[in-house]
């Protein structure tokens, strides 16, 4: 099955996108802002189940690398979101045919609508995560013997690079050190992989689910619902915490926007730490989630999502979690993305506060 | 015209070309193990005068760009030699028909010809520069218009990278994070042109030069007369200095080997400002040479050129200056290799002791 996204579901998709994105994955507004130019420029865009993607599609994930805190002053234009999936078209030698996101997130969902539209291409329904993390190794098909590499890379500017290395983690690290030296964002094209590949590898149906969210927060506004309750029912998750933000300590660092926050609440409080991402959540020092489960920042009334970067001293917030996908708690899966990864000596707490043992089935 | 390169032309080539390469352009040893194999392997190089190379010619140049000091442990192979040659051919979409030499040096007049070798392609007499320069923009066909990109590089695991940037200072930039984040030492083939291009924009004859000094230093040691003499006599410069290496400050910043050396002589000092090569001399703190001229140091006896990596205290040692390519001394050229782009707040000073105003015509 497939559908039409046009310039009225970005607001809902990049709302959606960035309560999923649990603090990273972008500014909502900046994504939108893109995405809506090139759908009004190029029209709609197709966006088909996973499902239906055929077996000798060539699907290129797509996103921006970076530190969010840099995008939101260096905007980066259609050109330079199409330039890497022309390049790696070009190095692999055969047309690309169908366009998916790497993550899910207020910027990485969007981005690839804009290349999408902008390409007349059709858009997958998923992407690599269910979720946002920061390092580009840190997808599923990862787990499937999917390389990022070749892997595209662009900047603003017009420079546009190819990599093709022996792993994900030596594509992570040029990668990384390009970006740094491009201004801290880059837009990316690469895990090429085929249709049956990618039906396999990706998560499904999250930019309908994203949208699902979206609208959902708007329409519990209108009704005078709670945005935050209807958020937690949609993604099966639980609230973990009301208070005001007292501390937010931040350092952008080799590309990467770190740091920790505390919100307070009445006689007790929660720590989060973030690297682009929420990764562990504390109260009052016992862990009680961590990655890969969804730790999520809203705004108290307006159920707004905010991002890492957008974290002020003095918000009202409720912080809630949800479970990320089932395969994120293999033991290859925990190894890749767990709190050990991060340098945070703790076990994986999942969203319902279990500890996650690694035995989830595998991917 | 052309001629036959052999394993038995190496080490005279590898000797000349470290004369020619002031300090910088690497280890002639290690240099001539990896040629020789080649050579060895995939027999001789046919070497065609920079005059025959035809108009439709594809050239590439091929260089090894990094901190000499970390080659010494970090041997490459042929595989990482050939790599970017065949990626930016296959970038380009059709054959490369000739290498060139991107400058002169025990390394970077030695890896093209193993590249050739092991391609089955000539190698055309002649380089980019007529000596060695630190960064990879520092070569004339830069005052041709001719770009650095698209440069391919690879490194010694197997990864390969192409670049397309807007500029040469973007190629420079990219490719220098890159070679950072790969060990310090990667082996770059760029600079496409046609052989028009390369005709005009490239310096003829520094291979079979090389080789004259190279064969020369030995020649003269056999005949008992004095090796650093015959090497003045072949460049036309002049002897700056004798003396004893006192001290020696070195740091690998960056991805340069960069710092300064003090030789003591009979009541005087020359003192050496080094970034890869030689750039400034001053003899009791007055300027007496600078970039874009060659400072030499050779061993006081046996002629050996010395790079700045192999400096250590208490060699004796000889200082030499000799002219670089006219063209060096344009306006433009000097604001790319002049003292002054190095930051060193002092002018120009010719082989002979004569400051360089820029008048020279322009490439």
């Amino acid at each position: 099955m497939s559908w039409t996204l046009g310039p009225d579901d970005i607001a809902g998709l990049a709302r959606g996108a960035a309560v999923l994105g649990t603090g990273g994955g972008g500014d909502p507004y900046i994504g939108s802002l893109l995405a809506r130019q090139a759908l009004n420029q190029h029209g709609p865009v197709t966006v088909v189940d996973l499902d239906d993607v055929p077996d000798d599609a060539l699907v290129l994930t797509v996103a921006m690398m970076g530190a969010p805190t840099v995008m939101v002053e260096k905007l980066p234009s259609l050109d330079e979101v199409v330039a890497p999936v022309l390049a790696l078209g070009a190095s692999l030698g055969r047309p690309v045919t169908h366009i998916a996101c790497a993550e899910v997130g207020g910027v990485n969902s969007t981005i690839p609508v804009a290349a999408a539209a902008a390409l007349g291409l059709p858009l997958i329904d998923g992407d690599g995560m269910g979720r946002a993390f920061p390092e580009l190794q840190m997808v599923l098909p990862t787990l499937y013997d999917v390389t990022a590499s070749p892997l595209a890379f662009s900047d603003e500017k017009g420079n546009v690079g190819v990599l093709n290395t022996v792993d994900n983690h030596w594509t992570e690290r040029i990668a990384r050190v390009a970006c740094v030296e491009m201004g801290c964002s880059i837009m990316i094209a690469g895990f090429p992989m085929d249709g049956a590949t990618a039906r396999a590898a990706l998560v499904g149906g999250t930019l309908r689910h994203s949208v699902e969210i979206g609208v959902g927060i708007e329409e519990a506004r209108t009704s005078k619902t709670d945005p935050v309750a209807r958020t937690v029912g949609v993604l099966g998750g639980r609230e973990l915490f009301a208070g005001k933000v007292a501390d937010v300590e931040r350092a952008t660092t080799t590309g990467f926007a770190r740091g920790r926050a505390r919100v307070d609440g009445t006689g007790s409080s929660l720590e989060l730490s973030f690297q682009n991402e929420h990764l562990i959540a504390r109260i009052d020092g016992t862990v009680v989630v961590t990655t890969p489960d969804l730790i999520i920042v809203l705004d108290h009334e307006s159920g707004e999502p905010i991002t890492t970067e957008g974290l002020r001293y003095g918000q009202r917030v409720r912080v809630i979690a949800a479970p990320s996908d089932p395969r994120w708690h293999g033991a290859a899966a925990l190894a890749m993305v767990g709190p050990g990864y991060f340098g945070y000596d703790v076990d994986a707490h999942r969203f319902d506060g279990t500890v996650s043992t690694g035995a989830e089935a595998a991917a």
